[in-house]
């Protein structure tokens, strides 16, 4: 909660967009690969390589976060990490963030404060040299945060999700399954009724403390990305929908199948497997390649008759559609 | 209106994000600047020259655009133009464009892939080559469309607001005051009360059929930002807000009076003045230098007390700032 009185903490609504926009520049970092930043009719990026690596994630309040348990900053540094592994995923450097906010007009200017602080730090912290170059700024009743990250390949070939072949060794880097943990904490401990509430952290276990954090603020590890590239990753990609469904996508775009290892799936291997938006990176190596920060969890099949396998049995699919799964009563 | 039975055309809430992605991407032409397409974490863009342009506008359904008014297919076309004018304000080609859509979960399908048809369009009539190369699809109660446009300045310089100097021309290409007579027909004419209802062709006259048009589906010079730059303006932006507000922001950023000629505004000079939404190019250029598809409307000069006149008086400044324009109920 903002601590300052309400009149230093002006509604949106009662304030000039140069007055917002001026809050949340002045709160990102400049941007190292920035030619011409904020405050033209576009920024100007650096792409030495002769390319640039561009994706686009929409954090929407209701379906993707709730402001009962995501602050400001939270919302911001989360806002920038799933773009941030979209563009590690294929093996580049992150190198600009754009970002296009629909903000309610009673929301505090505070709050949109805090959020560009998570932008800057979450860039700071995960993706160095990399900032907010440019972005939008709109009313709307429904806090909508659209982020557009840019990435540089710095003379490395893209690793998609097509090019994993048998013999590979199947690999994640960073965390499965603590983001989908601490929604369930979330989603059991802090609600009154269907209402989320303010978490309260004397209530969580330290490893709840953990998964509760890798919900709000996931940390990818997104430098990781450019050394997959360069290790060799014959295919990339982030598991933000889990990874059942992730490295069944990567098998079917590779037309291969994929077969897991349960044992190197942790304590929870079923969480693991189920659990979305913790953003890991899953690539494949040749057998002999796999680089530090990368751990093993499967191999590589010729297709079979199975997209994916797990200690060589069909794993049962689940994962995130947001058309299938959300429901606007219990969240 | 849909002419199709709603059995083919469900709504988004009863149909996957596979399904609702391949409807879009199905519709979209092959950007010629894409080494890697849709379909992956991210795209991969090319970027010939070693830098890329990039820039980020939001359309909110409320504030920004209302159904009973725009169809699928103009939402698509006008959230294309507006970004794509802003990376022509820059002397750049537009090469690309990612669309993050919030979409609410009762909207058919069908205005889901007018609203692809449009993005296509535009990008084909307005800037060859370019065309949508990646997403996000996400479940919103407030329709928003978020855009991200990039483009190439093929060797060329990036072409800001801050660069006019005393003795340049001031010149335009481009329309100013269609889009907001659009607009004020709309209002005017085609609502029940404060709700807005659909336009009815047969109520307009041959002028008021263009001004609708320009509103609802603008054609911004997108080229002549590349023909611009080349020729040797000194300095560009697009004219969103009206050409009052963005002529001072210009004459501001580049310590400059800029001093405009009333007669070469056309029949209506107030409304060519205040009126935002055409997102014509205003531009600078040294007094022999003016391009053709450019004309002159004033001249620079050093900077007096003003930023702005209009035959030698100050010009009473108004444009569109959401956060104090913006009323819910009437508009």
């Amino acid at each position: 909660m903002p601590s300052r009185p309400d009149a230093d903490d002006p509604r949106l609504g009662d304030v000039s967009e140069g007055r917002i926009l001026h809050a949340i520049l002045s709160r990102t970092s400049s941007a190292s690969h920035a030619l011409i930043g904020p405050g033209d009719d576009a920024a100007v990026v650096a792409t030495p390589s002769g390319s640039v690596v561009a994706t686009t994630d929409t954090l929407v309040h209701g379906p993707d976060f709730r402001l009962a348990w995501s602050s400001g900053y939270d919302l911001g540094w989360k806002a920038a990490a799933v773009n941030l592994a979209d563009v590690a995923a294929m093996g580049a450097r992150p190198t600009a963030l754009l970002v296009a906010l629909a903000v309610p007009a009673d929301l505090r200017l505070s709050f949109v404060e805090r959020l560009a602080d998570g932008f800057r730090d979450a860039c700071d912290a995960l993706a160095p040299g990399c900032a907010v170059v440019g972005g939008d700024l709109t009313v709307s009743d429904v806090l909508t945060v659209a982020v557009t990250a840019l990435g540089d390949l710095e003379g490395r070939a893209p690793v998609t999700r097509s090019g994993a072949r048998p013999g590979d060794v199947v690999a994640v880097a960073g965390e499965l399954g603590h983001a989908a943990h601490g929604l369930a904490v979330l989603f059991g401990r802090f609600r009154d009724g269907d209402v989320p509430v303010a978490v309260d952290p004397a209530m969580l276990a330290a490893g709840e403390s953990a998964a509760v954090a890798a919900q709000l603020r996931p940390s990818p590890p997104i430098g990781l990305g450019a050394v997959a590239a360069s290790a060799g990753a014959s295919a990339m990609m982030d598991v933000s929908d889990g990874l059942a469904l992730d490295a069944r996508r990567m098998a079917a775009a590779s037309e291969v199948t994929i077969a897991l290892d349960r044992e190197t799936l942790g304590d929870d291997p079923e969480r693991a497997i189920a659990g979305g938006e913790d953003h890991a990176l899953l690539a494949t190596f040749p057998a002999d390649a796999l680089p530090p920060g990368f751990r093993a969890i499967g191999r590589v099949l010729p297709r079979g008759e199975e997209d994916l396998l797990c200690d060589g049995s069909p794993v049962e699919v689940s994962g995130w559609d947001p058309y299938r799964d959300w429901d606007s009563v219990s969240g």
